[in-house]
């Protein structure tokens, strides 16, 4: 399997660490995915090096690309990527507007590419279990979620200060929160309503949602975590359910239900790319697509201080 | 100074067991907020009996009035002491209605009666000292907050299924959340968006707000916390500020702020209404209208799916 990796950054080292332990996959080439990336983040240097992605997916014909570049060029890349019929796997999100995700959808659906996104937090061994404990019925119905995101800020690229190549805090950061949503819930985002403080890189946020079959559910962002706090990340997520409560924070299980209360510490979870390249249950276009509408909307809400219907 | 208590429901034994232990009060009579109301409630035997409250009213001329009636009726019966040049320390939420609470605004201000209301959540011995750090600037300036009320629902009186006596779980439960937002903030509400679920009495919600000065805050509420949880309930709050976390939840205090991580267990607060009857710091009314006011907007919000403006 050839594979080429546009892009130095967001999670591209999560995807090439696993890449590199596959028998079946040859990292045939990188190329920035534009001149004003830092080209000297440490990708492999034995990876043939390109000044022009176009270039490299012509000359290689690669499988699969590993599309990681700055935020806001990511969806351009992975159409340029589909309409070449290459395999995508790409960093979250996956476009950055609604006019630009419907035509990343259109193009995926049309070059007839196998398609995956980073989703990668889903993965995570405490959100991987626990979500399967609640899709095994532990809590009963799910009713409500709130789910939270906080880091900190420390030293970031230059072009976080741009919304059009940043994307925003909520589609980078907040992403996730809507991602465990729609997974732990099983349901579609319905509307959203949200607000965000600072301009870019807004430094938090809070979103409110309504999902499905009378679902609610809210995500806190911060990047305000200081650099005193023994980790980087504070990734929680608590589901209520008509029979119980599970929570994931700080990278353990605590489940409330009927049988009692519990504390699982879980420490492997399936590998996401694995299950894309081996046809497993990764987290489908579908999914990808809607979730990333719900975080393009949510920013929107936000810009704008108004309700949002999000649809299909 | 002679009190009389006006209704056996809400936290009125919590009041009642600091008035004991006062040197200086004398409990002159109990009469109950309404005929609907469960008078065998375990109140002092030893404390005269009367059917009609402003019966009892008008006979011993009370200095104060606890009221802790049906939750619906707390208003009216506060206006009726207030008219009466009667001190009130009464349950929250105090009114029911915007309406309702402005009429109580107004014979308050106009009976000239000290106020005060079971806000008794800031005064737990963790929410107590953390808004005291946040106040000494140990996060630096507040930027959002989320706060977390979760309950056993177990037994609860039939009421609960009747707004109008109910009044909503967003005013009856929620409050507290929006007393440690506008008590960690120090800011005004302006705006709400809200969901609930489920009718009288709703099981879950969401609450969204937007304060003066950029400060951004969110409540989940719910009721679903199992009978196998270990306590009654899971009271929360987490502060983040431009230089630091602040979090409260199962009665601990932790803070990372620029000094380090750090961990407290306070045991002790001052009691509410030893300050206010003593003319301490306790909460002001102009505090406890405008908190009784984002309440009630919240639960509007919710039950017509649109934003509400707040304001003074």
């Amino acid at each position: 399997m050839k594979v080429c990796v546009i892009g130095a950054c967001g999670h591209v080292h999560q995807a090439l660490s696993y890449l590199k332990i596959r028998k079946d996959v040859v990292l045939c080439g990188f190329a920035p995915g534009s001149a004003r990336e830092n080209r000297t983040a440490s990708l492999d240097p034995a990876m043939p090096f390109y000044e022009d992605y176009r270039v490299m997916l012509e000359e290689i014909r690669p499988d699969l690309a590993v599309v990681s570049p700055i935020f806001g060029l990511t969806g351009k890349i992975i159409q340029e990527c589909a309409n070449r019929g290459i395999d995508v796997f790409a960093e979250k999100p996956v476009a950055s507007s609604f006019e630009e995700l419907e035509e990343v959808r259109q193009a995926v659906e049309k070059g007839g590419s196998r398609f995956c996104a980073m989703h990668y937090l889903r993965y995570t061994p405490a959100f991987y279990h626990a979500a399967k404990m609640v899709k095994d019925g532990k809590i009963g119905k799910v009713q409500m979620i709130t789910a939270q995101k906080s880091y900190r800020f420390g030293t970031r690229p230059e072009w976080y200060g741009d919304r059009s190549l940043y994307g925003g805090t909520i589609p980078w950061v907040g992403i996730h929160a809507m991602d465990w949503i729609a997974h732990f819930s099983g349901k579609k985002f319905i509307s959203v309503t949200a607000r965000s403080l600072g301009e870019s890189p807004e430094m938090a946020a809070l979103c409110q949602f309504e999902l499905e079959d009378n679902v609610i559910a809210a995500a806190n962002i911060d990047y305000y975590r200081p650099a005193t706090a023994p980790t980087h990340g504070d990734d929680r997520v608590r589901c209520v359910g008509t029979e119980g409560v599970i929570e994931v924070c700080g990278g353990k299980i605590s489940l409330m239900c009927k049988d009692g209360v519990f504390e699982f510490c879980p420490d492997s979870a399936p590998e996401l790319l694995e299950e894309f390249l081996d046809g497993g249950e990764a987290v489908t276009p579908q999914e990808i697509f809607h979730i990333t509408k719900a975080a393009i909307a949510a920013r929107e809400a936000a810009d704008r201080q108004t309700e949002i219907q999000i649809g299909e």
